[in-house]
């Protein structure tokens, strides 16, 4: 009832963690781009668990395939169909836990909301839902680089209370974001980061932080008042993503502390007309994109599933000492760098098909 | 395109800002349920402009009227109509602001959106769009009160830099954030906002601030995993509204700085059967209400319409010092506060009955 | 949950037959048309009761008025809202009914699905619900005219066992069309059924008929598979309109009987490029017009509220001797030719456009 | 963009011909029910070709696989995905037709649509992309009998002009359709159409049809006026399928030559509560099921590919001598009758979701 993403470029995601395996049908891609395996498989990988020690070390190569929606190369119009299967399953360690839901988990709620046993492994509900998201999102970032230069960069600006400067917009690229393994394109801060992940990690502890992602390119006029505004497709996809827990775009909650004479972003000429001389807009204003660049950031809580011993109640309200097993990630911030764009990449790429639709037809 | 929000509980709003009035139409509303205006009158009146001289000077009554979808004072069950006719218009207002996009307004992507000069006063892009929101908002209200005793409740948390501390879940009602013009529940501290309020008035500037809204009652169950998570559609929904540049739910932005062993909600036994110690998922857990009260905080932008002398370029390019004319809030906030739980009230039923539709038929 | 018609052209009627009015909100109207009540009122003039001796008598003027989405006679590219209001209300005729479910028509199911008792006048199962689709039928042809020169005519072809021989295709005009009350091409048997209908008035009972309907000008390439086919949106557009009961494309249940060798139609040379020799398709192949002109016939049944005493029984079951009260229409196939043509309009539209977001986005 | 059906199940086909596998994904299936590929294969093995001489040579075992959304035998509430692998492809039958578009079918009109050369073996207008559908029917159904005990069966009841007299309503079961390779249920008619079917074949010729379908068991209340009638979403529903022309219910298109006194259901007090004396209605008044067998007949014309040759165009316009190759039915009728209970399926067990919806949320 809710897998699926977009109006136009419409995404479909399933598959459970512990399953066959997940994957994506993305229905409403344009017809006649090119496509492989090959296009997907980078952002994948950079999302896939095991990549760096700062990671879970569950092992899985993740390798997406495509089973349908494009021939000889080419995408033919038809829903575009991906999968990974899984590999590395270990159910066994999800066994003792059938009574206790995991604190700020989504054992309860899955319970209270389907009536059956929450699937091993969290199910729906587990970071490994979101590799549908990335193959779609990779497919829908090439739609977007092709048409328009549009062009998506996210990065790691915290890990819990260890922040960078915002770096000036434009100027951050991906191969600078991956030069470290935290994703934090200022590699002294970065070095601080991984040595906080690492120390956590030995307290059987996880740690939080920020993402900000910048969407260069966006041509002026996306985005679909009233509802749909842009801003609010991207904070729902972004809080729709696990274990987010807010969204600011352009000056945020900081920028409720200003006035109107000092925050407003006053026009100027620029090559491509008109742009705006500070951007705490974010690039959009009422809801449609104004040629500035997208830029905003996301909250990660510290993941739930510890080691550490944690005192909660099981079902039947009987009190009992948890700790958490399987392998699990002690931050989840350099992996979700890739599906934060990805999320981005998919709102993006429905907009513009629908603002394509918008105009009245050719003559 | 995009005038549209929700699956089960459809709301539809139209209507320009200086047009012949504007409305709603909602669809999917439950059958047999007592409804007339005087239903939906209080929290359009707390909505309203000119209520106190906090807000715009602009006097609208704002009387909703119900032209479809009632019969004999009961809802029928098909779509319900409700509509404001406009009374005070004064578009000469904007004459002179033809060629000059307001900074930080829609004026500019409006014009690169739909290829035609933005309506004046805003348009869809006007404050005066949410009054169909604000009435659909009460209905849904109905609803969720009669059948869940659902209560939300919404206030002004901050104005400027000055904040309250977090009151304790479940202590503030509607009379006391009504006891005064600011809508503040801390009445010491409201009297400063209000003064810093009218302070910025003479200073033809504005101000932003933060709204808190807690949703009491809610049921475990509500929220639709993947996409159509509880929080990210309460964050799609805040975003949607005008002048607004954050959303953040539980523990929010700060808890990214906790630990998992810090930051979990441990479950605890209690009257419902199973509760959480502490609330810093703010009511959610996998994009499922747990049951606990949700608590979220919107962060709105001082208001772009200011009366100081901006330095801008209008749309050839031109330097021009610009000035804004009309009659506008030095800061929305006070106002805000019925339309934040307006957009919570219709998040919520249409995740209740959709919840209702994923129960497996009756016997 | 049903009110609203289409993905991209998005149509949401409301109102009942005996409330304070009926209307339409189009959100996905492209900005920048020209547009005035006076396109608009020819086709709801057509529609409207009291037209002529073959309709019912209730007289309505059903003067529609534009109330959002127009500024100085332009679209806004926002939603566009209309309206008209209910003059000659006489529910004291239904009264009565109460506690008789009128046979064939929706009391007994609307009571059934709903919970309450039916709307006076038959609620949003009035043929009056079909203004909101004039309207918005009206416009739509606004659109497909103006950007492709498509032309939607319909007529009667039969009323009872009177039918036409099928005129040439693209032969028959709007002005042949209305040349007689019957709203059928050819004169001569126009007569026959206009006696016809006169006659069943006498005997207090009702006739049906067929309506053929022809969609020129469509470009090729308009149709979503797999389950948006053009004629499955067609069908589902025809069938939900009161009183229909079947719905063909093409050769339609005839071109059962035929063989592949003597139905298919082979491809010839033309202006366009590639025509068929033959159009047993009705302008559809594989579920996308194909730039023949669409042929299409929907069945309706004679209308089920009669004057003539029928033994039923009430909703608890007793015997009862029934006769219809009110004013309605012995045949509804002259008032249903532009109602017809709307819902073609509609379903052609929303394509047009669903087919411009196909493509890729403008460089 | 439209490949997916239905609003609470909601359904997701994907999957070409000629391509690695066909399949679907049911996104808001009730969590709870027993499941597992056992409940799905009969009626895949129905809509399997080579299952009789009536039918193509092509020799597919169709074995459906469940990859997601199911454990431990019973369904999580999470999206469902099956797929059929591809088995025997033939590729090279299709490469002469590269420049030659099949008369009545979908080739030429896909190129228009989506500026690429059509998939090999028709792509998704394939007849083999119905898969997804059975597959899912096969689930809904599940859903439909274990809540309400609806029945639904349907039978060839035409083939070209062989047409059998109606059956009494509530008379035929699969047992009996299956009883010949034609799935007709009157055993003498059953002869003869399989004797044309046979003598078609080898003229290199093909036969239409008719398939009457009845559900029953179907509570009242079920169907979503205005535009999402039950009659509208069946006729949608029938006319997405490959090759149909015509759908009609109830009295169809017989019914519009009969008057309103004859034509009336009128109503009898019986076990449920009330009835209708006859069914003229075909078990829907005014879009809402009326508790009475709903019964329906759909149009299949004559497949377009056949062997013998015919005179038509190539893309240039040149005149060619073409000829079908590949293997094809002769007549599609047999394994359709599945796919049409499928449909129907999908519909009614959306509407019983929907109308769960709209009921208010329980206490």
């Amino acid at each position: 009832m809710s897998s699926t993403f977009g109006t136009v470029f419409k995404v479909t995601t399933f598959g459970e963690s512990h399953g066959a395996g997940v994957g994506v049908v993305v229905d409403g891609c344009p017809a006649g781009i090119e496509l492989s395996e090959v296009d997907l498989q980078p952002q994948l990988s950079r999302r896939r668990p095991g990549q760096s020690d700062l990671t879970t070390r569950r092992d899985e190569k993740d390798e997406i395939q495509i089973y349908a929606g494009v021939d000889g190369g080419i995408t033919l119009g038809t829903p575009i169909a991906m999968m990974v299967l899984n590999q590395d399953q270990r159910p066994a360690d999800y066994d003792e836990m059938a009574n206790v839901p995991r604190p700020s988990h989504a054992d309860y709620t899955y319970r209270a909301k389907y009536g059956v046993s929450a699937a091993s492994g969290g199910g729906r509900a587990s970071a490994r839902e979101t590799i549908g998201r990335v193959a779609a999102g990779a497919l829908a970032e090439k739609v977007l680089s092709r048409e328009h230069g549009v062009e998506i960069v996210a990065w790691v600006s915290a890990i819990g209370s260890i922040e960078i400067e915002p770096p000036p917009e434009g100027t951050v690229g991906r191969a600078q974001v991956d030069a470290n393994d935290v994703r934090c394109p200022d590699s002294a801060i970065a070095e601080k980061m991984i040595e906080a992940i690492q120390a956590i990690r030995k307290e059987g502890d996880s740690l939080g932080g920020i993402i900000t992602c910048e969407c260069r390119g966006v041509p002026a006029g996306l985005g679909e008042p009233v509802f749909d505004k842009l801003e609010a497709m991207l904070a729902g996809a972004m809080l729709s993503l696990p274990a987010t827990k807010g969204f600011e775009i352009g000056s945020g909650f900081e920028g409720t502390r200003s006035t109107g004479s000092a925050h407003n972003d006053v026009f100027v000429k620029n090559a491509r007309g008109l742009g705006t001389a500070t951007n705490r807009s974010g690039g959009i204003q009422g809801g449609i994109s104004n040629g500035e660049p997208i830029v905003f950031r996301v909250a990660f809580k510290p993941p739930s599933t510890i080691a550490q011993e944690q005192e909660t109640a099981d079902y039947d309200g009987n009190t009992v000492a948890f700790r958490g097993r399987g392998r699990h990630d002690p931050c989840v911030l350099p992996r979700a760098v890739p599906i934060v764009e990805s999320m981005a990449a998919l709102v993006l790429v429905d907009m513009a098909l629908r603002q394509a639709a918008r105009r009245s037809p050719p003559e």
